[in-house]
């Protein structure tokens, strides 16, 4: 069955969802995303990626192509139309289809928005959250604003292949001796009761969840510690995990093929991972 | 008049030219490009550009997607529909469309190839090339590896922005002190009779203009340094210049505001064009 994407103010069906080959998101990366949540058919943190969305759009000198309240709407009726129960809504947006240039095409180009949804079933559920995932660490090679959500994704993407080829799920990066995150998740230890994750920067994605996460760690008594971490560090941590958007709190059980702690989840993390949900759906529009 | 777009086998009017919403060249910049210059109707340097295509194709673990013969024919039929004299055709492969997922597609999925024209009467006599070019000095935040032509250009196309927003034509990039390249175009100075340009490795594009442009130094006697130089030296220079495919060799004149040697092209820079061209012209295909 086809799902229904909207594309600059239409919805399609997924085959006739196209975007012109002179898209800046496609010849320059010049683009931006954003990743929403849905549980049991209602958006986890919309706002949050909102307001994300359109920091990143404004660091690259862009506007918001519309106000919140229709982007929410657009986000709602593709849950609806897609029967969307758990899964998420992409969110593109770019600088428009104009003839190659580096310089930017003349004010008034109209940018090009694309949303689409994928169906998660269970996502909240999820065997890898319970089992915990394996992560193998990479030199990081990305640009330097990662605070910016671009699409320049092919590094994490290699990231995640070179994960697969030694036998495990994610890889944290690596730059100059500390951990900045996963390919596509912000990554945290925790050592004595206290939860360390890399403070924020260019270094590394302002992420919703972590923000989150952190207000509830804080909420429910938790230290919480703001800092760079190294390697060595992360494998004699009692527990790790990673937060993302769309794993919510995830447990990592092994680092380098050294199991973390007891090689099991931790209670910390699975901890937060309840609270997160808990507070979530309550939240959730 | 519209332009023919050749898009995965299919010839095109370029208002017709699409690609799926879910291409990995939008959604992650998973893929590659080239851009080979046409002067008089010919290809300058195809097998040159087909060699590297083949090789940063190669590093991303994606295989070519038809023969180097097919891809010239694609080359030589767009140019006669478009009737381009002088001009350009860019052709960009990516891992082709999937849903959406960090990791890579299932071996077999369709590539997409996308090739264009553009067209640039007087290309090899441009008044800019005469005048020379200004260039202001930036950070070099891009990604680490720069010896892959991907398609994660907004670093420097933010770079051409910030130039022009100084008044200037376009940005060398800066890192640990010394000159990688410029936003799209290998970067060089001249200093008693020297010609000095960065040495490869990832750190710069593999120029094809480049290589040539060395060889044809050498043959004609020239002494050429490849090394990384400081933008002090570049300030201090007789004369600095950039090469790519679409410039060829064009002399920068400025220098963040300082004359590089007499503040107008100098007469390696004007030489090394004359040869670059003369020799390109003779074996055009």
């Amino acid at each position: 069955m086809s799902r229904t994407v909207y594309v600059n103010g239409e919805y399609l069906p997924e085959e006739d969802a196209t975007i012109s080959v002179f898209d800046r998101g496609f010849l320059f990366a010049d683009g931006v995303y954003e990743v929403t949540s849905v549980l049991e058919g209602k958006l986890i943190d919309f706002d949050g990626h909102a307001v994300r969305l359109e920091r990143s759009l404004g660091e690259l000198e862009m506007p918001m192509p519309m106000s919140r309240d229709e982007l929410l709407e657009i986000h709602r009726r593709l849950v609806a139309e897609n029967g969307i129960e758990d899964g998420m809504v992409y969110l593109q947006v770019t600088r428009g289809a104009a003839d190659r240039d580096f310089a930017y095409p003349p004010e008034g180009t109209r940018q090009t928005v694309v949303l689409f949804t994928q169906s998660k079933p269970g996502l909240a559920d999820s065997p890898v959250a319970k089992a915990g995932i394996k992560v193998v660490t990479l030199p990081d090679l990305r640009w330097d604003r990662r605070d910016i959500k671009t699409v320049q994704l092919l590094y994490p993407s290699m990231g995640k292949m070179a994960a697969k080829a030694q036998g495990a799920d994610d890889a944290w990066m690596v730059e100059e001796g500390v951990v900045t995150e996963g390919t596509s998740n912000n990554a945290y230890i925790v050592k004595g009761g206290v939860i360390v994750t890399r403070n924020l920067g260019p270094e590394i994605l302002h992420g919703i969840t972590r923000a989150a996460v952190l207000r509830f760690a804080r909420e429910a008594q938790m230290k919480v510690e703001e800092r760079a971490f190294t390697v060595e560090e992360a494998k004699a941590a009692d527990e790790a995990f990673v937060t993302s958007a769309t794993t919510f709190v995830t447990p990592v059980v092994e680092i380098d093929g050294v199991p973390v702690g007891q090689g099991a989840p931790g209670p910390v993390a699975q901890r937060l991972r309840e609270i997160y949900l808990e507070e979530s759906r309550k939240a959730a529009v």
